[in-house]
């Protein structure tokens, strides 16, 4: 089949999601936004309004057993669960419309458009949705996801609450029909080596794209990140007239150099072209105990460094741990800094991305490579094994806002992308 | 007269000043420290004590409109006030026993050693005991001396209350004994142009001579100061995840910035000898917004530069402007500043300084240069136009605390330097 027949078909589909698009709005608005609960009322809404328009337009529709939606197209030589692609259905509280549901509505509008374009595929393909992706809700993230690969903790279900009802995920995940004792012994609906690929098309989180001028990115990868929770510069408070400088131990001055010297060594390696953002953060003084005529005798910040590449970010952790050791010792402070917790970098699969820049030449389309700020449940199934890419979505207005915005002409565009890579890979 | 035999009776009298801070002590503590409210109980305690000795010793003794004390010895052909010297009777709340009242002792025990020396001056000599230096009280500071002057702005009087009882400053000057008449009409007892020298012993508030390992300092200038009481860097919150180094506007990393490049410029003005402190304090993003994974768009701070001379705090404060325009325009933030507000640095006079180190070397006194890093009544003096001079105390443990100390070893050296300098400018 060629690219332009399929373009063809998924221009006829389009509609279709512009509708699905609309009803969700109208259905899950609240005052201010958009607001769809992990495992709550506004994600039920969108299950179910996708599960109907499966079925309408003739797929097998069912949920497994962490209430995750599945809308399979059969194949001709099915072989496990073939290729998948989807996103999450949940929303931030009073966020935006397009945040996971373009991807879950763009996956099955790819359905939609093989079968207008009559492409037979030797693998099934479904469209997930996914529940529960948004840390909002219950203080972690990626629950559905985690769930159907089999790795989400059975401890996390009885200890994680919701933030607004203040119940556990237990009794949420069971008054939306999860099967508890599936999740209990880490049952895996789409176990990993059963998983052929998985694609993801979802708005970007940031303003990358919208400041290059370009409707669609083709992720390179999902950063992971370093961060230190906890860090506190101590010096010593004294009086800020009496004490010369060489009697000082200013926690405030020892931090700016601290920060400072951080921020060259990120330019520097990112004229190395590595992948980085480095943020420092909650920085305060001591309301107690700082005023107008002290020094200083702590600083407390928090240290977020993300990166697709796991070199990276052992070398910024390295810089950092070498970086205050050098000051401590100078200026005769203390930076005290929690263990760095690290997530690792999903990285998305390289022949996943090859083909996707080659349908977007086969479709004439303006794309460029970049790097995910944020999680994915994309995430999960790439460093669970299972060879994944991601198609971004230009968004002028960043995410988890109720501003967040993406136009029908780009949202399209990144469908024909899609919908172009999904038919390759089940062939 | 000998340096020697002053100095002998200097030694002669020291036991009365024992006697005297041992009874200070007694009746002026608290559970914590040492507590002379500004026009309050403790300070008219020590008012008392002092008076009562001058008296006993023979000394005309009086108290002028704002209620300071005058202890005067006369000399064999006064001139105006003749020569001044003291300090303050408050102190803060649970301070120590020494910051303001070893200034009055060794003022007194000075005219004492003179009677015991049998030392005629020409003019007269007095020991000035002056009220409400410690701004702890009313909020504004060196009160007694001001008045004196002639330079307390009346409104001060009336709009000044008292942190414990809520009372005006006026309320508490009548309770005093002041003349709130002749304070409203800004009348002076000690008007500049008839005071010949005004010299104050005071500890030292800093660490300076005890990390020097020298008990006396002569003092250069009390630092004036440029203060920012407000200032704020204003970037843009973004998602500390998915935006790039070169779209974010992160407030954190311009102050960063900012400070560091502010603690260089000030070693780098401390190596051409310039006398400078510089703080940054009260720094804090905002608890409201800022968070794990945002880029800060905020952080407010306070800026403090203090020194003795007026051009290091020019070139400091256009330093800070000129920094703050440049960083602002490179990295596209704002850095708001409140105007600098202003206290001009009090210079000590150069031909006492002279005298004393001429008398330091008579007396094999160990002594060096220090720049005061608060104010004293001393300021208000030199500024006012009479040339003044002040002795500095070692003090091991800072000023303004119960844990604050002295030596009478200490106290003995610097009482002979104060001496013997009144003496010359007496002679």
């Amino acid at each position: 089949m060629s690219a332009a027949a399929l373009a063809k078909a998924v221009d006829d589909v389009v509609p279709i999601g512009a509708a699905l698009f609309d009803e969700l709005a109208e259905r899950t608005r609240d005052t201010i936004g958009i607001t769809r609960a992990s495992y709550g009322e506004g994600e039920q809404i969108a299950f179910d309004l996708l599960a109907k328009t499966g079925r309408d337009v003739g797929f097998d529709v069912s949920r497994d057993h962490a209430a995750n939606l599945i809308i399979k197209r059969r194949g001709t030589e099915p072989n496990g669960l073939g290729v998948l692609s989807g996103s999450h259905l949940d929303s931030v509280p009073s966020g935006g419309n397009f945040d996971g549901a373009a991807g879950v509505v763009a996956a099955l509008l790819s359905l939609a458009a093989f079968d207008r374009a009559g492409l037979k595929t030797k693998h099934d393909v479904s469209a997930v949705g996914f529940r529960g992706e948004e840390s909002a809700w219950f203080s972690i993230h990626h629950i559905g996801s985690r769930a159907a690969l089999g790795l989400l903790p059975p401890e996390e279900i009885e200890t994680a609450r919701r933030f607004d009802s203040q119940r556990t995920l237990a009794e949420h995940m069971g008054e939306t029909g999860c099967d508890l004792d599936l999740l209990r012994c880490r049952h895996a609906s789409m176990p990993a080596k059963r998983v052929k690929a998985y694609v993801e098309l979802h708005i970007e989180q940031g303003p990358v794209l919208v400041h290059r001028k370009v409707p669609i990115g083709i992720v390179t990868g999902i950063r992971g990140n370093a961060r230190i929770r906890k860090a506190r510069c101590i010096g010593e408070y004294a009086h800020s007239g009496a004490v010369p400088r060489d009697m000082r131990r200013d926690a405030v001055m020892a931090m700016a150099e601290f920060v400072h010297a951080a921020d060259e060594e990120w330019a520097r390696l990112e004229a190395q072209n590595r992948d980085l953002v480095l943020t420092f953060g909650k920085l305060h003084t001591d309301t107690a105990l700082h005023g107008h005529n002290k020094v200083p005798g702590t600083v407390d910040f928090v240290v977020d460094a993300r990166s697709h590449q796991r070199d990276t970010l052992d070398d910024i952790e390295t810089f950092l741990k070498r970086k205050a050791a050098e000051i401590e010792s100078r200026r005769g402070v203390q930076i005290q800094m929690s263990p760095v917790s690290r997530t690792p970098p999903a990285i998305m699969d390289e022949s996943i991305r090859s083909l996707m820049r080659r349908n977007a030449g086969d479709l004439n389309l303006h794309v460029m490579d970049i790097a995910s700020g944020g999680g994915h449940d994309a995430g999960d199934f790439a460093n669970a094994g299972v060879p994944s890419g991601m198609v971004f979505v230009r968004n002028p207005n960043g995410s988890h806002n109720p501003d967040e915005a993406m136009t029908l002409e780009d949202f399209t565009q990144g469908l024909k992308l899609l919908a172009s890579t999904l038919a390759r890979l089940a062939s």
